[in-house]
């Protein structure tokens, strides 16, 4: 569509929201056209909410979450292991694996993993404070919860070379075959690692 | 998902984005996670964008469609045809339309359809204002370009009543198979309205 926007303003907003990901510029119209109807209260508070959210966020001081607090709630809840750390990429792997209610423990954000190609370095990344934290005696275990891609084992590794003269045991997630798929749907490798590390089975699951 | 999101601000933010049409709470997580990654003059132009169209967006005085003076650059442009009115349910049909470059004359923007089941009446309507500009006595055609529904024909019908003793020609869209489609999958209703209104072939389409 050779479109020409009737005023500046709509093309303003327009052009805004179809920066966002995943948005293109029809689902932008759509969406502004939809927000025109709202009241003005509406549209204020939609727009406030994000600009408020940007200004005021704070992340956790230990855990680098998103949090209100400068500790955040994971952190400071005693009822939490918190000899335990799993490692993420970020804050939505958080949601994620709490959504699982599998875990007790304490999480690590690191705002990423080491790559090179997009000029990130494990200097970008909150490494450092992963160590003081494992070196400070209190913690058992670190899980490593990265994303199975060559980034993330080379994260995982690096991390892995900081940590093993710390005493401190080092885990990884199972790799395998996902519950409810077919193996004929798995992928070679997948299902080669499930092999490799298959589990004694003891009638149950 | 059984989410506890960790900050209030991020949950109130999810919440606002997740009120749009065709945008759910885990697309939502996603956008408003991409915004927090801005820094803070980008957020800022994105909320502002929005709440400045919603409070100093104007409406054209002579065909109701979106502006930023008080007559549209449509409606105020001479070279185009001011003797024909092409009456539309919204804004977004004026763009759609604009789009094709084959119509040259002016718009009348509705704001809906008739439709007693979502309460909206002819009151509700710029058809008033329309009645009015087809009095004037310089307007030759009135083009119908309402959706093909039964609101929509609703909607048609009222204002043939109204326009009948003006002596002002009413046309309505062509109905028929859309351009690239295959009979096969025409629906019955089309294909015989496309049979019963057939045109003239000279060779050329």
């Amino acid at each position: 569509m050779n479109q020409q926007y009737p005023s500046a303003l709509l093309e303003k907003a327009i052009n805004e929201f179809s920066k966002l990901p995943g948005i293109g510029r029809k689902t932008a119209l759509r969406l502004v056209l939809h927000l025109l109807r709202q009241d003005s209260a509406t549209v204020e508070a939609f727009g406030g909410s994000v600009i408020r959210l940007r200004n005021e966020v704070k992340y956790c001081n230990v855990c680098h979450n998103i949090s209100d607090t400068d500790v955040c709630q994971i952190c400071a809840n005693p009822a939490r292991d918190a000899s335990t750390i799993c490692v993420v990429e970020n804050i939505r792997d958080v949601m994620i694996i709490e959504s699982t209610q599998q875990f007790r423990g304490l999480y690590h954000v690191l705002g990423g993993v080491i790559s090179p190609m997009d000029g990130i370095g494990p200097g970008d990344l909150q490494i450092e404070s992963l160590v003081n934290r494992a070196s400070a005696g209190d913690i058992k275990e670190v899980i490593l919860a990265l994303s199975t891609t060559m980034e993330g084992d080379t994260t995982n590794f690096y991390i892995y070379r900081k940590l093993e003269k710390l005493g401190v045991k080092l885990s990884i997630l199972a790799r395998g075959v996902s519950i409810g798929d077919e193996l004929e749907y798995t992928d070679e490798v997948t299902l080669g690692r499930s092999i490799v590390n298959r589990t004694v089975f003891t009638g149950t699951i």
